[in-house]
């Protein structure tokens, strides 16, 4: 049995309910597949490192992206493959993603993760923040930043790009732009956050920084988003929505400037 | 030092940046600190099982509803308090919630969740599904259904009982109602799983049961929500944005009904 490799969308037949009426209709829904990624390097056998629910599409982007955000990419990978194990089922072919490193991670890469159920430490806002600063990766942007006409601009240049968002009203999106407001690469997914580990790791992937002078994102800037932008080394986070306290007190310590409620009448600077 | 017990919103001056002029005004932001959930039974030492990121309220209610939608509470628990470890900071405390059962539970807690990196097996969305509907509290809803007059007016319901939204504007929200749109409970968190998750347990502590004719929220559909929905044991999920491929699929199996894009003037039914 040949794999069929998922596309972005799948058609659904649908029951619309109006208040004055009824109609069945064929619609279009965004794709939600888990996907696995494995991380290797020489000496080490690939080790499942994670798991998300994503939209297929830009896999290898995803795994890079996620893995540059978690500190356990510190130089481009060797190669980044799906995965043809004897022991997956041909559907599951392309939903694991393994990563091969020319070296050792500088972390191990069990340790970090809420899941584990391993560490004994404690958690608070303080601890969280602290992680997130001491990430490898973590350089600070010092090239120019956008300026409030560029920012206010930002979430409708995204907009215009969503062709997944057009056909199923149902993904989110994230962009890195230039100080001039050029979207240099855009990615959609049913996850912010995986649209966002696409955008960098499309840059990993080109070979080019994954730092730019603003990341922006479709939805609301919790800690999670902060935290990737600080270790993509980016100069601002543009987003649509409101931010969460971490997110503010992240951006603050990062000097990463962060706004919020974007859109062309007004944008508000939280740090 | 006394612990302070973190608050569901917190003030911050931010910087107003309009196409027309500029202003410093005093905001408030959704508090989202991370709550780490351990359990313990007897014989057995608590250990934490998972980290989310939260708003800070109804801790225990969150704690409860994760849990059992993830099948590890077949009773409601023998207690729920915060953790006064002496190894924990002040600031940790009300972080920390342990959840004491009476017996052991009936699956390894550490053995489902995806950051573990321990399990060798692959995935697709086929497994997901199975391994969705395997959760042993996964119990079909013999009840009534709310009519389509009754769906299209809950999301507005919900919105309406939306408190920490009004002064925010950046949480989700969920509710769980009967079939002729009496809202029982409602709880709001920056996590849109945490407020279903708060949904539940807030049913559990109260003694009652978790199911309901439809639990509605404020975000979009994923395979993770109609996932809870199912295995609290309600009869329709009621969402005001789009839903993926495979909360359609698992609706479908699981003989949910799956209402998207809901608004007074309509709404689509997935499932």
């Amino acid at each position: 049995m040949k794999a069929r490799r998922p596309g972005p969308t799948v058609r659904a037949r649908v029951h619309e309910l109006g208040a004055e009426g009824e109609r069945r209709h064929e619609d279009r829904l965004a794709t939600e597949e888990p996907l696995e990624i494995r991380l290797a390097w020489p000496g080490a056998h690939a080790r499942r490192v994670w798991v998300t629910m994503r939209t297929p599409g830009h896999d290898f982007e995803l795994a890079a992206g996620w893995l540059l955000h978690e500190g356990l990419l510190a130089a481009p990978p060797h190669t980044i493959a799906y995965c043809t194990d004897v022991d997956l089922a041909p559907e599951q072919e392309f939903n694991v993603v393994t990563v091969t490193l020319d070296r050792p991670p500088t972390r191990d890469p069990g340790h970090r993760h809420a899941g584990s159920g391993s560490s004994a430490c404690g958690v608070c806002g303080k601890d969280t923040i602290s992680e997130a600063l001491a990430a490898p990766s973590a350089a600070r942007w010092t090239g120019g930043l956008p300026s409030a006409d560029v920012v206010r601009g930002l979430p409708d240049a995204l907009r215009a790009s969503q062709k997944v968002f057009d056909l199923t009203g149902g993904v989110h999106a994230a962009g890195l732009a230039t100080a001039d407001g050029e979207l240099l690469v855009v990615r959609e997914d049913v996850g912010r956050h995986n649209a966002v580990d696409k955008v960098t790791g499309a840059r990993v992937v080109a070979g080019a920084s994954p730092a730019g002078a603003a990341l922006v994102v479709s939805g609301r800037a919790g800690f999670e988003l902060v935290q990737k932008a600080v270790a993509a080394g980016s100069g601002a986070l543009v987003s649509v929505g409101a931010p969460t306290s971490l997110a503010v007190s992240l951006a603050e310590e990062a000097g990463l400037a962060l706004y919020g409620f974007t859109s062309p009448r007004r944008t508000v600077r939280y740090a």
